[in-house]
């Protein structure tokens, strides 16, 4: 993998996901599922897809609720669907827990590499669980604005919600750079006109949704460096 | 579960999803699949999840291309994400599968018992696609009207979608009966308006998308009794 900074225009600002990007959705059944008898890591799984997929499904729908209300839903489901037996309580650490995520290991270095150009968020989440996440851990200063769908009352990749970015920031779509590890999202980003790097941790095989990011990444922290002749 | 009439209001028309509802979508790979080495099972449950997602997707992103083109690269997803091995002809073979599917078996039966209201169909797949599938299971005489969601360029869930029914049959979304096997489908088209039958034949628990069926059915010919004193 080249080193070599590689992007086509001046960057004048960084927009990140949130969840799964900055945050470890799947941090939160380990941490938090304390006596819950079945397959975590599935329950795990399941919840973050049944997640997605009410987003998805709600925003074409047009009948938008908020991602906190969504999350609960999609948790309701994937226990359902696993017959995994949890009582209220359960329920409710599980949902605290989101307010609280862990961020990945590489997030805080990465996000110092870039003290000269604004950061901001453009998440699913809904604008108290983003300030949660934000707060729990130290995050505030590192952010000029942290977006929420819940300006425009519905999800990612619809282009209201892309449209959020340039529009806050005052910035144009081709002068900032995405950053997502969801392929659908970066995917989402890139039809919409940003640059757009994919940080694709796991290694796997990427889904193609049809428009390519700029580069891809394993690590966050690996950004600064491709970009670094355009950025500061 | 009770036999008795249930409906609310006069059903005028029936409104049929195709995949998953009339033709059996899990029929193709293992029809089709000769030579292909791995778990086609899998491959085949992978396809039609990443068809589906890429029709949300593609449709939330206003990015629309038509159900075919969706098909096919649903499948090369489905195939590199379970790094199997599959020849261009392969390709081709399946694809083609998909212009003949098999229908379920509960499918003729059900469509004779309504002798007297109309039928139609509402899908995702492209009208050739649409066209193709009703011929070949000799079915055309038993639709007045077969709508792609080709004519409005999206996919279901958009309400967009939804509309074209009341619309090209001209009869009220309240007096037609929208059966489909797809719950998240049920959920769009009970949140459109429509009366609606979800058709569960695997007896499995259905996920809750906020928009529940009017009735559930495990075969489709069940319907019939369901409605009698309304629709006839």
């Amino acid at each position: 993998m080249t080193t070599h900074p590689i992007m086509p225009a001046r960057i004048r600002a960084l927009l990140f996901d949130a969840y799964g990007t900055l945050f470890d959705v799947h941090s939160i059944v380990p941490s938090s599922g304390h006596g819950i008898t079945g397959d975590l890591e599935e329950l795990s799984q399941v919840w973050r897809q049944k997640q997605l997929e009410i987003t998805w499904l709600r925003a074409l729908m047009e009948r938008y609720e908020d991602f906190w209300s969504v999350t609960e839903a999609a948790l309701r489901c994937a226990v359902r669907q696993l017959s995994i037996d949890v009582t209220g309580p359960q329920i409710n650490v599980l949902m605290q827990a989101y307010l609280a995520p862990t961020t990945f290991v590489d997030v805080s270095t990465a996000l110092e590499a870039f003290n000269e150009i604004p950061l901001a968020i453009l998440s699913n989440g809904s604008p108290r669980m983003l300030e949660s996440a934000v707060r729990s851990n130290g995050l505030e200063s590192n952010f000029t604005e942290i977006i929420s769908v819940d300006r425009v009352k519905t999800y990612k990749p619809s282009p209201k919600v892309y449209a959020l970015g340039p529009e806050v920031l005052r910035i144009p779509v081709g002068e900032i750079l995405f950053v997502s590890s969801n392929s659908w999202d970066a995917a989402g980003a890139k039809a919409f006109g940003y640059q757009v790097c994919l940080c694709n941790r796991s290694g796997k095989e990427i889904d193609d949704w049809g428009f390519a990011p700029d580069f891809v990444v394993s690590r966050l922290h690996q950004i600064a460096k491709r970009i670094q002749n355009f950025a500061l």
